[in-house]
């Protein structure tokens, strides 16, 4: 099943760069294995914001909360999820 | 170069069945030859709306303007654009 | 899977008040149908609003898709969609 | 009587993991209880937010206020609440 | 039981002044049945508005809704309802 | 001249419980004076929320002002006022 | 006592040209004489809207609701009210 | 030319009182001086709030960004500037 | 005087192509009349829209709004001005 | 490609004025480099607000993220992204 999600991060200016560092780089970690997974399905930057839109392909949706909620950014993020599924004229076969 | 875009479709009320079918059949005949020549990449219905999301990959902006102003059901949608450029996390080839 | 679904409906004034209610019985009919196959869980009447709240649960998005834009109101409702998953404090067997 | 409550948690980031986990603690045996005792009919987790939707089944709009004011997490939530009634074509006889 | 109650109306400007009127006066008739019953218990003009704030004293939510979709302007009003209940420094005995 | 107030408290999480005790004490005062004084007409409590929706009687505008910028809360308390004025249809004496 | 009320004007399209001329010019006549009378203290355009600005001086809110509802074209503007008094920093005499 | 200006202030709860009342009063000074050149031509106070609203009769917006940047209270000031022009309908000379 | 214009289009859709094309020529020759004048100093299409973001020099805002409200679009569209003024960091000098 | 960009600044009360200085320098000069390699091809003040209206002129959307990431104030702004292409009613060289 396929969720359309924006994540929007905002760091408190408070916290110190070593600890905004390390959450970045296992956030990273987490995601691109979540990608290599199959789960996270895409993955694209919005110009100009510290946000990005992705693609989850997941078995439900219990199953995307628990990838979102256990994201290292989780605490700092707001997230939009929204419920896809095959559109009619679509000929791409990954846009299952 | 990659564009996100939201589109919510709208027929008045007022518009005959005949003339909403001929609309739509034109608009997924356009929609599809469009994916076929890799330009509009990605295609989802969001679940519960007459609506779609989806992801473009186009020269410039300018073709991206004459592709959704080109499509029949222009005047009768709302569309969002957000320009989208490759996620420094992504592994995926084809999120460039 | 659960969704909650939010349908807020307005019908135009010009409608004659003999196609408003061949509009309502079908609906009610699908309605109460979807219930009683399971699929449209909870049904509850928001005071004040010709809206409702509403639950379902259905295989995926697909099939909500489809149930949801099958409706007769379907046109005339505005409707939000919200995936739920298992609240980790629930003791209410029937919250999956 | 019924009543539909949204309610979004956002704990400060300065709160020691201790302090926040007392409050969770508590929070769980409250709701709990109050699921027990039939009060707090449904309680569903929002995908992808530290939220939740509920519906209530309380005597009256005082008792509900005394239930939501009375939760450990009640300064950190922002609470929507929407009375419900049944809905004619609902068909479930706990959707009272 | 008190719900703090906000109608906005717009009538729409094709509607002749003769309907308007019947609707008009058979709106204060009903107005004015449920003040003298004692369940409109407060109506108040917004100033430059054809907007009314009302407070409502009724069994239930239940008996509100019947209340607000019985009055010949429902459909041309937009409706808010917001539950109230008494405030622990209100000394006045018929704000209950 | 009537005015309808209403005020959602937000009290900064810092605060200690003894300096909200005080605010919290004095602000009672001064309301319940003001009730005797007939300035406060009306105070009820919004369900689910630190919020209050109140109905003042006041000789004009800045008198107003003078007793809303005049209570203990009102640096922590986001306030909207609206002038009302009698309705035609009300028939209740003290809605004046 | 002063009110600012915002007046954004909306004609219908369907309107005839003489329709809308009639409107204005007694819309015009109204709006100079409750200015020549003192009530309509202040009218500014705001630029590029089909809107203005204004200040209106009245004995009270019922009084400035009988002033907006009588205008003419008040069935086609949407109206913000928000009432003002004395800043205590003004110095101009005119500001009361 | 004019320049309808709304402006709210928000002081954080942290400000010293000392601080504060240094701010105010050479807030007041300076806009009781601009006040005396005719360049702050209105300054009214909004019931209930925090606010002003006022018009500024200035050489260009150029000059305006200055006065209002050179506040003492700019950094904790929200500000909405609105570029006003005369009514056709205004009799009043100062309505320039 | 330099002043921020967006411009949204919404051409009814009842209005017959015929109209629609006398209103876009005479729009356009009229737009770039002003244009040679220097009154409009920049016009862009925002992308995916029938809207248009520009900068105006002109006298005064008197000036900006006559021009806007001569455009025979100007029934049709929703306008937001902004007035801008020189940038301290700038080194363009027609961005005066 | 052209895109307009808006930013609001709002830095943290509690940075010192030293730090604020130190950010405000290097972002102008890093403005005045981007303006002077033809990349930032406008900016403007909006008045009174501590934002900017301004377009750039870069190679791809990419180009444009690192740019705005790049800015030293980029943690303190708020962005708003909009692509541009050129109107047909333009006769402006530079709008390209």
């Amino acid at each position: 099943m396929l969720f359309h999600v924006r994540m929007d991060v905002s760091l408190p200016h408070g916290m110190s760069e070593a600890e905004a560092e390390v959450l970045k780089r296992v956030e990273r970690e987490k995601a691109q294995a979540l990608q290599a997974e199959g789960k996270w399905r895409h993955l694209w930057r919005i110009v100009g914001q510290y946000s990005n839109v992705s693609v989850f392909d997941v078995e439900n949706a219990e199953e995307l909360h628990q990838l979102l909620t256990g994201l290292p950014l989780f605490p700092y993020m707001t997230i939009q999820v929204m419920p896809l599924c095959r559109h009619p004229s679509s000929i791409h076969a990954d846009d299952r």
